[in-house]
């Protein structure tokens, strides 16, 4: 499991102090090759963190050697000051890790707006070199948490090559990703190139359909790091289907944490006129609040999800439009269906299903309810 | 106050059993001319409820004689049937009154997706007919409260003529209006196009810019009557100016009533290089819900802000974004400003200024805080 599980990695977690409270807070992920290729994808926010901007920049050529990851501080709306210490930051890895500086990645995730101490961050850097190990992978997963109550990882092994990663991110979940941060790796041997392709492709059907509160971070970042260790080289289509396996596993895993969350919703759009249709349609009910809070009162309130719908610019006919919750009808055509009374939302999951009946596309969108306990989580976080 | 307050027009607001819980339920407002000129503006959500496209047919010719309204129920996802009830019901005022069902709107609030007890509601109606007065009015005003714990009226009197009007809803308030029915009432003498001209650019401005939850509703409708009965025409700039001071002051009033509030938030976007971007920024800060319940906790977290922003398509560069809270500008240039403990956010009322220096236009939008109570509400509000 984790970013170590493939060859070729070593990691780290260590608490450097950063994050109040104590607990691990630096982590570092080294990729001793021999292979050093690398893909990353970033938030869709144009108000971007210093580490975004930074990896964005590093990650241009392709080739990564390290990441460094910390929480207790996004480093996001600091100005150039902010710049200079994710800067200075993977310079340190750099130096210690006797790699060059424009190979180090960085990743922040906490509140925005307050410069990172790096008086802590950088002897953290220090310690997480030191400790680096090819077990490390679990202690890297639990320094990225934020609210997260529980560390994220998964892999998946194929024919001598393995694909694994750690998430971490349980509010602000959403579309054009999440504060999310992820990093995956890979002992296949596979270029820039391909990583690049995988990576997107997994990430837009997967991460990028996880909408837990309709808020789209400054500092999302998925990375996707291959050392060549197995010396395999992976089939493509069973590469992207590997990296696209290990991302929905995460991503479920963020949703099943999400902040106060009672309930997961699957939101699932059938009978659109295209994939986009069905993104959309599932994006707007998946953050309707009413419904929301509907599914965390178990009621089949499916007049919420209509409404939702209805402000959309999918191809639909309102009396055309059929809603199914857990799998009973309840809405037909635009109009009553099955009896409520029938539907059974006392589990954890709710398959909320809209048939748009304008085409054979569709999508999933995984979200969550809104609770009093989201409300009192965040109504308390920076303060 | 209220839509009894111009000359020409009375009302009356009876308990008809639609609503569980009892209270009145059933409203009408009749116009007595001697005009019958009427505008109105309805949801731009594309899930209408019955009553909207009813209502909007029978606008067409810019003459109403007489609206119908109920709480208890939306006739919104209720089919054929649901058409036939709206008709039913105008037809039974009609008859009544003496009047063309032509001549008669119908606007409903209440749940989606359940038939009206038509069995109820037209006693209801007849009941309504006989207790028209022409001080009516808070009576008609308290029968269309959902949620609301308060009847919404106003009023703004000129050169021998009135505007008044009154308003409900609490919830579901959003862009395209909210389920939030108002009607307003004047006895200038004013044509059907100059009330339609005045209504479009009050609601623009008021109803338009209230985003209480982000979601929209199936049954908004806001119409306007005019009796011309002060035998006064009014000049269209001042008549404009009293029907956007009535819009306004109900707007105000349905924010100050949101479902579960604690607190107003006032969002204005200035320095922006269009109204448009400057709407667009509005609404995507009002719609936040990590910012909302932020507010809920009095944290000046104006990161929550700028992450807002960036999701937008307005122009402006992230690093020259300025955002001050009860003003003290807590975020200059994209970057951290003055102290935030220097924000106190303890009154009813804070105001977001978001700075875009990006041009000369602004906007206001207003919304609320999201609470622990919201949640409850609306966990239960149907079942």
């Amino acid at each position: 499991m984790s970013v170590t599980a493939a060859r070729g990695f070593r990691a780290a977690g260590v608490a450097a102090g950063i994050k109040s409270g104590g607990g691990r807070d630096v982590a570092l992920v080294v990729n001793d090759g021999p292979r050093d290729a690398a893909a990353g994808v970033f938030t869709a926010n144009r108000v971007q963190a210093a580490p975004v901007r930074y990896s964005r920049e590093v990650l241009a050529d392709g080739a990564l050697r390290a990441v460094v990851l910390n929480s207790g501080g996004a480093n996001a709306c600091t100005g150039p000051r902010g710049y200079q210490d994710t800067l200075a930051t993977a310079e340190r890895a750099a130096g210690r890790l006797g790699v060059d500086g424009a190979d180090v990645a960085v990743c922040s995730t906490g509140l925005i707006g307050v410069p990172l101490p790096m008086d802590r961050l950088l002897p953290g850097v220090d310690e997480a070199v030191a400790g680096l190990s090819p077990d490390g992978g679990q202690d890297a997963a639990r320094a990225v948490m934020t609210t997260d109550t529980v560390p994220k990882t998964a892999s998946v092994t194929r024919d001598g090559w393995t694909v694994g990663g750690m998430a971490k991110g349980a509010g602000m979940l959403a579309p054009g990703l999440a504060t999310m941060l992820a990093v995956l790796t890979t002992d296949a041997d596979v270029d820039a190139a391909a990583l690049d392709r995988a990576l997107r492709e997994a990430t837009r059907l997967t991460f990028d359909r996880v909408d837990s509160d309709g808020c789209m971070s400054t500092n999302d970042t998925v990375l996707l790091l291959a050392s060549g260790a197995a010396g395999t080289a992976a089939d493509p289509a069973c590469f992207a289907e590997a990296v696209r396996e290990v991302c929905a596993d995460l991503a479920a895993q963020l949703v099943a944490d999400a902040e106060g969350a009672s309930k997961e919703i699957h939101v699932e759009v059938v009978g659109a006129a295209s994939e986009d249709d069905a993104v959309e349609v599932g994006r707007s009910v998946a953050r309707n609040n009413l419904l929301k809070c509907a599914v965390h009162g178990e009621d089949p309130n499916w007049g919420r999800v209509l409404s939702a719908v209805g402000t959309t610019s999918a191809a639909f006919e309102p009396d055309r439009l059929s809603v199914a919750i857990n799998d009973v009808w309840v809405c037909r055509d635009g109009s009553v269906g099955e009896d409520r009374a029938l539907v059974d939302m006392t589990g954890r999951t709710v398959h909320v299903t809209v048939d748009l009946a304008a085409g054979k596309d569709s999508a999933v969108i995984r979200t969550n309810d809104l609770t009093a306990d989201y409300v009192h989580e965040n109504s308390e976080y920076s303060s």
